[in-house]
């Protein structure tokens, strides 16, 4: 029995249960306290930030999926889909494969959306770190660190971002003099399958992954700011997307060329290569959020560039990016794009949702050019279909890429409920929230390094180490095109 | 140049120093935004609990002291005190050793503050453990795993603690049906020096560790409620502490004999073993916050009922426990007390503010025995004597027992500046609070787990590891006394 959370009331008969004790002192029930005095203590524990919580509720395990998984594989077996491949890559805009969701395709969003999310948590956002902002690992070990190296995939380059305009809070800084670079972020990279992959999936596929990091609220205020246009049409897009993507300065060590540059060229030497080779080659473009936005620029001048190549972008929780006329010359290019959305998480809504909302302001700024019908495929999920996900509101979680992966996992249908089967693992959705249910007893955001980083040293004293010299960002790899050695060996 | 930083101001100017760039359409310097927009932005981006810092400052090595420690030791050589033990204990109230602070004694001071450190440091908070609340090390493995095997004691018993009266939020307790323990908490330990260290310090010492946990709006509901007599005199104290120190239950694994019990037993052993062998002992019971008021009541009990034994405390940033009678009786029995005090903490100033402050209230309340002179001698601290530290209001960090040992480690005097040849790593202040100044780039409360604990399993699943065994609670040794071979050998 848990005293201490007894109520007054219930003092009296914990006292009857109890023997009767030499030295205690303690007849008297607690008196109530004056509410005034309550709030006092609220505030004061408020102030400290102390370790308080609010007492939680006992968890017993009288749900049927605790603990279902924790001693099976996170992955199925992996079939071979090169006879299909074109259909998964959306060549029929994903008809009838959306309704119930094809479990090969199923298996190839969550990868796709593994690689989105690998930006994230390879990211360095210790404002203390000389590299805040920086991959924590080079290009050879990152899908090893981050256990993806059964996808089958190899990054060829790392990606560069930095913005002319002023985003606020949009670029990770390094609060030290002495950073690797001042200007820029790291913002994603592009990888290729290698052969054993290459033959399950039908081609050598190459897969570009955008990290996002623009809060909505810097949406808004971008979207406040002007469309630019792009290209020589009347495709119109949001100008803070364009900035991060375009963006670039001789005075920078990892942007002298921009983002757009480093991928256009990456992409062209590796299809180059391949099809030298005799290769099918198909590109994918994917990210989260801020990284879908940019995935969808990256595709429309990839189809501009490069004749011939499948390109398909599958982008997770990413808001509007451009007017009508963007999206009729993506669609007259063949760019495929899947939408995946959660229909909890609005920022996919925005900024059409200020339309709805503040129609007055909205038609001042940019007038009805924001007008459009969505664009390309959507695969829509729902919070509620889980039976691990908390009810409540939680912006944040509902956003959040693992939320996005874990629902795509256990998404047949919009009728059918949650699969049981689904395998990958659900510990992942709290890595950086709080939406799984306290029976699974994982804790909130548990994503986090040991003592921030910090190690004990032979002189019994925390340190930051330095950090692995191999891991140390060069902008002279910056400038190098792949080796498609390592690709084909 | 960091351009996200950039007014629209010094747009156009940054504009300027870039070359000019093929398809790079940024002619528009951003608009400024309308406040209400920006005021919408701020609440979102709070709203999502996203990861948004202002843009911080950047930080320069200009100051002197900045990683002046980083290679050296964290200890300076022990002097043998064998001669010296009764005034470091306080047989003469510690005259003529405070102001200046004897090194000696300033040494054992950091001792006894590690030794309360550690029942912070080994304390298992997570809510869904089934050992949350209890010390996550078995006593013969803590201080390895702390590092403090360097001090030369042995751990002889562990301690637990419940409470009969309703303290709201006192007890850590675990979210999960099959726990440990409901009612009670780890909340402290006894320990004894080994011979090597014995002979240095000219006795074998006892120590008795507590640990504080509540937080002062607990004091403040507590200090509402009603003084308890203790002993046979007029002594009162306050309800909460003693209850704390006197609950026990047959319904309970671990509290069927009180934290008084356990430890009054353990120390009668000890003192009478060691006796036996022709010792001279000592005891020292040390505490912070809450444990400070624990270890004054443990210092009564002892001096009350074993003879002849030099009884000190040593407690950091404790509050006020009992009436004017109390505080006579501990002065008659001969006990020892060391407050050691930050000026800008002002824990140890309850409930004595809410007299100052309240009076009427108060007076109402608990009338006069309540007023009473402080006891024992006081080693009080100035934050801002650190250069380490920052400014500002920080009720947290101020009262943070880390903090105390680093001022305590750079106290010289009242007059003197902070010692620069203080040896203690400054980074320990931040384990759990935000007190240094950004020059030091040590993260705050930097003191976790790695990804909370949770470790990858041989299926790829992120999961809570079972507890080693031997580091399982076992109620079985909080019956059976201390082992004195592990200590004599």
């Amino acid at each position: 029995m848990a005293l201490s959370t007894l109520t007054n009331n219930h003092f009296v008969a914990a006292m009857n249960h109890v023997q009767p004790q030499q030295n205690m002192v303690l007849d008297h029930p607690k008196t109530n306290l004056p509410n005034k005095a309550k709030r006092l203590a609220e505030s004061l524990s408020h102030v400290l930030h102390l370790h308080i919580d609010p007492t939680p509720r006992t968890i017993h395990k009288n749900l049927h999926f605790i603990n279902l998984h924790h001693s099976t594989p996170t992955m199925s077996p992996r079939e071979n889909i090169s006879q299909k491949w074109r259909q998964i890559q959306g060549c029929d805009d994903w008809e009838n494969m959306l309704e119930p969701l094809h479990p090969w395709l199923r298996r190839e969003v969550v990868k796709y959306g593994e690689f989105a999310q690998a930006t994230y948590d390879a990211f360095d956002y210790d404002s203390f770190s000389e590299y805040c902002g920086s991959c924590r690992y080079n290009q050879n070990k990152l899908f090893q660190k981050l256990g993806l190296t059964r996808h089958g995939y190899t990054v060829t380059r790392y990606l560069y971002a930095m913005s002319h305009v002023d985003l606020p809070r949009w670029l990770e800084r390094s609060r030290v003099a002495d950073t690797w670079s001042k200007d820029s972020n790291w913002i994603g990279f592009v990888a290729v399958s290698d052969d054993q992959e290459t033959r399950r999936i039908g081609r050598r596929n190459i897969v570009v992954a955008w990290r996002g990091t623009v809060a909505p609220c810097e949406w808004y205020e971008d979207f406040q700011s002007k469309l630019e246009p792009l290209g020589h049409g009347g495709a119109k897009v949001e100008q803070g997307f364009l900035s991060i993507y375009k963006s670039k300065s001789d005075a920078t060590r990892y942007n002298k060329s921009s983002a757009s540059e480093q991928v256009m060229n990456e992409v062209t030497n590796l299809v180059k290569g391949f099809r030298e080779k005799g290769e099918q080659v198909s590109l994918t473009i994917t990210g989260h959020s801020l990284g879908g936005a940019l995935a969808l620029l990256n595709a429309y001048e990839v189809a501009a560039t490069i004749v011939d190549l499948p390109v398909s972008v599958i982008s997770f929780g990413a808001p509007r990016v451009g007017n009508i006329a963007f999206k009729d010359e993506l669609q007259q290019m063949g760019v495929k794009l899947l939408r995946v959305t959660v229909k909890q998480d609005w920022v996919p809504k925005m900024p059409g949702i200020l339309f709805n909302e503040r129609f007055k302001v909205f038609d001042e700024i940019t007038g009805l050019e924001w007008v459009y019908t969505h664009y390309g495929a959507q695969l829509e999920l729902d919070v509620r279909s889980s039976p691990y996900l908390k009810g409540g509101i939680n912006l944040s979680g509902f956003h959040s890429l693992e939320t996005y992966l874990h629902l795509i996992d256990g998404h047949l249908s919009c009728e059918t409920p949650f699969r049981l089967e689904a395998k990958r693992d659900v510990a992942l959705v709290n890595k950086s929230c709080d939406m799984l249910v306290d029976e699974l007893r994982i804790a909130q955001c548990w994503y986090q390094l040991a003592n921030k980083g910090l190690v004990l040293n032979a002189h019994g004293r925390w340190v930051k180490p330095k950090r692995d010299p191999e891991d140390v960002p060069s902008h002279a790899s910056e400038l190098c095109s792949a080796d498609l050695g390592i690709v084909l060996m």
